[in-house]
């Protein structure tokens, strides 16, 4: 089947009618066909999980020229999978997923339904990439990543990716005009630390919410996207779908384990 | 505070009465004070999900000298994450997931809660390492992966795992004598196809399950996972938690995306 235009698959982890993916819409529009399958609910922190006990659905919300929206009952990943599966009949040349509200930078990335999105794409060999913005809110300004998703589009459609990579890109929250550019760098190593607040019910008994905070653990790393990001910068992470240590290869091959 | 003994966190994702589970206390309490923290219900697929939106309920089941158990309403990342947080005060000495029903290799271990049990452990500094065994049945024959969990504890605990780094050790469903030895590989490249199943509900509304099949992308390569299990050995993947690629970095900053 011949395409006139790009195909653009979109999708995110906020649900299909979160603010993020709609400004995303507006730019991805320019390039190409779009067809956004997103999560029915929120599906933030469901990391790369898939739905294996409950069956899924899948509804069509709207269908206009160079747009098709879906809704669909499961987690980021399998949008995509649905989509891919269900929906296409071609490859997509493009996904894009987010614009998510909330930063997915450092550590965060695991935890990341958006980047999940966005591995799963990377591994059906369609040139992926995450978008998200430091700003829970619904009302988060989404200027700066606008600013940028068209020339990231751009280039990526003419270029694609390397090999089984994909890119998490992350924005300050501020005006587009207060951004000092954009950088392509490394995966700042940090943790979350004092994750819960305990509390304790009517009945008496205790339950935890998970909270806490980042500790950037390697603060004055000029080249990670943590340090980029608090100099105003947007950061670009290129992702391995490859997470074998390969140096470790040998260490581990010295363990006596033959018993 | 001093310890007399190792202390070793045993968590996974098919539930703490899983037969997995069971089976890796007995070998763990060999070499030190085990806490399990494993969750109420399966979990398989969660991938590195954390319970964001909902409180999180944690039971104690169970105390002996040496063995304590506890049960986390929540994803294996929670289940680390609250022992690490609500129930020491100390750092383990070791993590140990598993030992899984269902395999976990190549990129499988993208979808697996066992998996990132052992990438929130490491994380956090602590040596972690996921087993998983290539029968999803409850009564899974464990015997192999028993064998080899003891040498890799007890070489665990001696030379600790390489910074940021953590093990992904997958085991052929066969008789212990069956296996040809053990040996440290890279992850498989690969990709699930073919993933739903469409069925009609009694309404006449669409569903879907996920399913699907494992396409090894890669299956003359020695060196992979999925071929030395083909082969009758059992692999170790070193992972590293930093997915950066790093190859990446030049390719990507040639892009023209100062507008």
């Amino acid at each position: 089947m011949s395409k006139e235009k790009p195909l653009i698959l979109l999708t995110n982890d906020d649900g299909y009618k979160a603010p993020g993916i709609r400004h995303l819409v507006e730019v991805a529009r320019k390039f190409g066909d779009v067809l956004l399958v997103g999560p029915m609910k929120g599906q933030s922190g469901m990391s790369h999980a898939v739905t294996l006990h409950e069956p899924i659905r899948l509804k069509k919300i709207s269908e206009e020229p160079g747009l098709r929206v879906y809704a669909c009952s499961g987690t980021p990943a399998d949008c995509v999978k649905i989509a891919l599966n269900q929906i296409l009949d071609v490859k997509p040349d493009l996904l894009l997923s987010g614009i998510n509200h909330g930063s997915n930078s450092s550590v965060s990335l695991f935890y990341s339904g958006t980047v999940a999105a966005a591995v799963e794409g990377c591994m059906n060999s369609i040139p992926s990439i995450a978008f998200s913005v430091d700003n829970h809110s619904i009302d988060a300004d989404f200027g700066l990543a606008m600013h940028y998703a068209e020339p990231v589009i751009r280039e990526a459609l003419k270029y694609g990716l390397p090999d089984i990579t994909c890119l998490n890109i992350n924005f300050p929250d501020i005006p587009k005009d207060d951004c000092k550019g954009i950088r392509v760098c490394r995966q700042t190593r940090g943790v979350w630390k004092e994750e819960f607040e305990h509390r304790v019910d009517p009945q008496g008994r205790d339950y935890y919410w998970l909270t806490g905070f980042f500790s950037n653990e390697e603060p004055n790393e000029t080249d990670t996207d943590e340090f980029l990001i608090q100099q105003n910068y947007a950061a670009i992470v290129p992702i391995k779908v490859d997470v074998t240590d390969y140096d470790a290869i040998s260490v581990i091959g010295e363990w006596k384990l033959d018993n």
